[in-house]
């Protein structure tokens, strides 16, 4: 099967189409930035990208297809966004009615693919500067917590701010503060840390999305805005249909996740 | 007439209502941001947004309203975009066909405004780190370029990226490179250095907009994303109509610049 982490992303992008890759993407192709994707109609696409551009640590756009084309021209010239995701999620009136691996039948000439930066891309600097990473020690998915604070709306589009959580020791919290404020392209700094219920958290124990993680004796949560936000917040508005990648399936670019540092 | 210079954004908005004030903004309500406006129908709208979401550099978005909307919610809640700017310019299949000092009567009910950073912003923590601006000191407008560094494409948008220039010694170019990669909402660090020639530009001291100014033995010419381009842009695709503020008649709104920092 190869090594999948040391491959080239339109390598792995290809064993993907031809559907020999059908589940997570975490790991592959090490260094390529991964993204979260999102399909609407046209209908509803310039809500949704004024949306994204009010809320840009929770909606960080990486690329945005011309209505009715397939192909993410910015960050992967040669994909095809209805083939080259392992698995697919088929959301009609904002319900979640079918999962497939390939949405060719269902792309329709008015859609628009909305690409956007993921947690991936941090968490290598975060580990390569000697912060671990609970849920990545513990194998299981970040824990994820709908919030208080509101999304800026635009037109249709309007809902809380999911947060993802990472607990470290206050030391870690300073060092990762600088090092994900390096990465405003993929939510940038921490929007909150120390207190869950000052943010509408009652019980950290209990998060609304992915898994529970230990926060050891002198560790504080620390809570980055979540591509699960857009998501939660597009299917809100029930549009007719809107597809989305299934979890941790995600869209491997051709951009280098240090191309999106600023500094 | 009050110190302009030391006034709170509302207040010089107010002025600027009456027209009381009707020409440039440059230095007045100091450390308050300055935007670029382009008004276009929302026909328009869904491109031009992508367009300056691919072109953040020459684009920085601050501020969209929604379709009808002249309240630009984010950076000025109480403002309203049709009377707040010193003076506008109507294009007419992209001719400027009138300059006038309020768009009320041109205002059409699926209009969007776009609000853009302008390099205004980055231009004082400069004059702070100690670093002359050569436009400045000579009293003149910075000088602008069209470059061969094509646009990234959206819909009908597309043209050449405009460049402003401000020469100054190798260890200043070296700090604007810091101070101004901390301002990514107001073009970001610069695209290019010393060579013009690279980007397009024949004779730098022959700029396509603005005013020529000297540059001194030793210096370079360094080159920042101008907001001229999604103007010049979106006059080249002759929309039917599109409003703009008149040049240096800028928005003044109610963020801080230091609020547009990201480190």
């Amino acid at each position: 099967m190869g090594n999948y982490e040391t491959m080239a992303s339109n390598e792995i992008r290809s064993l993907i189409r031809k559907q020999v890759i059908t589940g997570p993407t975490a790991g592959m192709s090490k260094g390529f930035t991964q993204a979260n994707l999102v399909i609407l109609k046209k209908e509803h696409a310039f809500d949704f990208l004024l949306f994204c551009q009010r809320n840009p640590k929770s909606c960080p756009l990486l690329d945005v297809t011309e209505p009715g084309s397939f192909i993410p021209g910015t960050i992967a010239k040669e994909a095809d966004i209805r083939k080259d995701i392992p698995r697919y999620r088929i959301y009609r009136d904002g319900m979640n009615t079918e999962e497939v691996m390939d949405i060719t039948e269902y792309w329709e000439d008015d859609m628009v693919g909305f690409l956007l930066g993921c947690s991936f891309t941090f968490e290598t600097p975060l580990l390569e500067s000697g912060i671990p990473i609970r849920h990545i020690e513990e194998k299981c998915n970040v824990p994820m917590y709908k919030t208080n604070i509101q999304c800026e709306k635009a037109g249709v589009f309007e809902g809380p701010t999911v947060v993802s959580m990472r607990p470290m020791s206050h030391e870690d919290a300073i060092r990762a503060i600088q090092i994900t404020s390096r990465f405003p392209a993929v939510h940038g700094s921490p929007i909150h840390f120390g207190n869950p219920s000052q943010i509408g958290i009652a019980d950290i124990s209990k998060p609304d999305f992915g898994d529970s993680v230990t926060i050891k004796e002198g560790e504080i949560p620390v809570f980055w805005a979540c591509g699960v936000t857009p998501q939660a917040v597009a299917m809100q508005c029930k549009p007719s249909i809107m597809i989305t990648h299934a979890p941790g399936c995600m869209f491997i670019s051709d951009i280098k996740d240090e191309k999106l540092s600023i500094l």
